[in-house]
């Protein structure tokens, strides 16, 4: 059962919206990848628990004083995130403090702890509060070291009391893709049926590939009516992909922090889970979140934990929208959905066409020759692109160096 | 038809071997998740097609000289990737003369150069040509301008001229995800009957998912006889799992790069399929490919186009390996397979137990002060925990300032 107005449990699936399932950005209609109907994937309706402030105070470089934890908040709250979950008030008494303050901010998405105290959370004002329980075979010997029984006894337990308390409240299994499967559903069944908000799973060592997210949550939905919540680590690449296969599963929430900060690697990074989904699921993702606000967040972390925006990252990586081969340059110039599935002007940024390099080609030149005012004839362009192809062959080439080749060679044929 | 002694085509699908297919690395017995027999799928035995001298030179920052392509190509060789991709001959004078001087050095892997002008690259002196073109109507309109009948026309008078060169062939579209599926299957199977030893798919523009991929190369699987390659831009943050994906619905060969460079954010990174098919296949991986050399090949090329390691790689991230809250580091002090799916031997690194943060656990600082050598009773350690956790309230700790708390809290003891 599931008590929250918003549910996206099996009841109350309707049919997938115009933008519910895989209509890619600028696709001609012909393809076959053109939206289908899915009854059950929510990539159209999907919510965000932002753990930046839980996950990401797990990464090695983290230490967010009050100040800092305050900034994030209110960015991640402006950004448009639905729930932003804080570390566990147990953790040492400023954790507590902090929780404290943030729950009484005033944000419009809720907040939620991520515990095993609930009363501690109770205390400390938040909306939510997640009970989690490694229950892995793994998990269970070297942990915790309790037993299937023992944990939902405790669950339930836990559950009473909270729903006594006005909270929201999930459970969620750790390590769920390593937990015997009979188990933990049995174990979802009890919570569901004890009047939990939401369930969720954890890929918590990062080993699961998308199939196998999509086996799990559809058996899972088949087996619950609240809500679904995915947590997945990107020890080995997937935590977007996995994400994106849950909500095509019917999962209804996802896990992210910026950047993917947190344990070891991290998690489903909220940028790079944003250019997945935008492309999934524009309407839905364009109006929801302020995906311009995007750069702004990723570099407020970045700088509170003293790392850098990785290069190859998706939408804010220094090159994701610079275009350097001669065969991509000319097209792009012609119509950019060519060679990109995503617009940059939606986050607020621009493309770059490359013209600096033994691989350009001469449409890309002759635009930046355009751009420059210079005016050429085909042929023209074409014997100063030889020249820059030639230059490159020999060194790096900056832009302004390639400026001066085509302001050289204008000059020139001015004089003759 | 397929020529390659070692084809993975339909007809040569035997059963999959004990490390073929989804065996997670140190999973219970009881996981629903262990392997299963899957006639489809290749994970257990996928060729890498490394293309960082190729698509890498499409990265805003490279410029490779002579000399660094060379090391770049030695390395990747000693690494084991089964094929070795360069720019096409006819960017310039330079790119040819690259071509033929790599093509020379006598390398195990093949050596391919990707390209439209055919004779260029026999002349080259390369083991493999790759015949591309955009078959999407966006390129079709706006890059090329050429009809599907143009297109397979060209393409078979090619083939026909390089089966008589002595060299491997494959075909590849590009932009195949927005490609018509029929046009596209109509073409393959032309080149397939017309004996090429490969065809290629390519999501160009980074918008595909692990579910597009699986439909997309098991409907090719049963079009074709021949190899499948596949190409996947990094765009929505898919590259690895769609890799992953193309492999179970029957795909034979992947394009990687190091560190995913190429045109915008890049694509499959090597390092992270890696880290994907060593818990998927962990025999296969670990036997073929030189894990160990995959940190100093990273750095290799890091350096050669003046980058970072992204913070969050899988592998080689410089946390990749670290852990950090206290639940954690309870878990992987007793048994690493609790809180790891990567074993970090298998690459030459190590782990680290942080316990330098408000979020540790005495278990963590009980590993470290019998590091330490001070001897303490578990009250003890309880004690001295809650001070390093009081400490790191206040500001963000090294690990000299947590080994100095421990080492005068057990001085203060002995005094005591």
């Amino acid at each position: 059962m599931c008590e929250n107005g918003e549910s996206n449990g099996v009841a109350a699936h309707g049919p997938t919206t115009s933008n519910g399932s895989h209509p890619v950005q600028g696709q001609p209609k012909s393809s076959p990848y053109q939206s289908v109907q899915d009854y059950l994937s929510n990539v159209g309706r999907y919510k965000i628990i932002e753990s930046t402030l839980r996950e990401g105070e797990q990464f090695a470089n983290s230490f967010f004083d009050t100040e800092t934890k305050i900034k994030i908040a209110k960015a991640l709250d402006s950004f448009g995130v639905d729930m932003i979950e804080l570390t566990n008030p147990c953790s040492s008494e400023q954790s507590f403090q902090d929780c404290k303050t943030i729950a009484n901010l005033g944000l419009k998405a809720n907040v939620r702890c991520h515990m095993d105290d609930a009363k501690k959370a109770v205390e400390a004002g938040v909306d939510g509060v997640d009970l989690v329980i490694g229950t892995s075979s793994f998990l269970r010997e070297y942990s915790h070291g309790k037993s299937m029984a023992m944990i939902q006894k405790t669950a339930l337990e836990v559950i009473e009391y909270l729903k006594g308390q006005n909270v929201e409240v999930r459970f969620s299994s750790e390590d769920s893709f390593r937990s015997d499967l009979v188990d933990i559903l049995a174990l979802y069944k009890a919570v569901d049926g004890a009047g939990v908000h939401r369930v969720g799973i954890a890929d918590t060592v990062g080993g699961a590939t998308p199939r196998m997210v999509y086996d799990l949550v559809r058996t899972l939905r088949g087996v619950v009516g609240c809500d679904i919540e995915c947590h997945f680590h990107d020890d080995t690449g997937c935590s977007v992909a996995n994400a994106h296969s849950a909500l095509e599963a019917g999962a209804t929430h996802v896990d992210t922090s910026v950047l993917g900060i947190g344990e070891r690697n991290g998690i489903t990074p909220l940028g790079a889970f944003m250019a997945r989904m935008v492309v999934t699921a524009p309407e839905y993702t364009k109006s929801k979140y302020n995906l311009k606000e995007l750069k702004a967040l990723e570099t407020l972390v970045a700088d509170a934990v003293q790392i850098n925006i990785p290069f190859n990252n998706p939408i804010t990586g220094f090159c994701a929208f610079t275009h350097k081969a001669g065969i991509h340059a000319k097209a792009i110039l012609a119509n950019p959905s060519t060679y990109e599935i995503l617009d940059p002007e939606i986050f607020g940024l621009s493309r770059y066409v490359s013209i600096n390099s033994r691989i350009t080609g001469w449409n890309a030149v002759r635009s930046r020759a355009d751009q420059l005012g210079l005016s050429m004839t085909d042929e023209q362009v074409k014997e100063v692109t030889a020249k820059i192809k030639q230059m490159a062959d020999i060194r790096p080439l900056a832009i302004d160096d390639t400026d001066s080749i085509l302001r050289s060679f204008h000059l020139e044929l001015q004089k003759a």
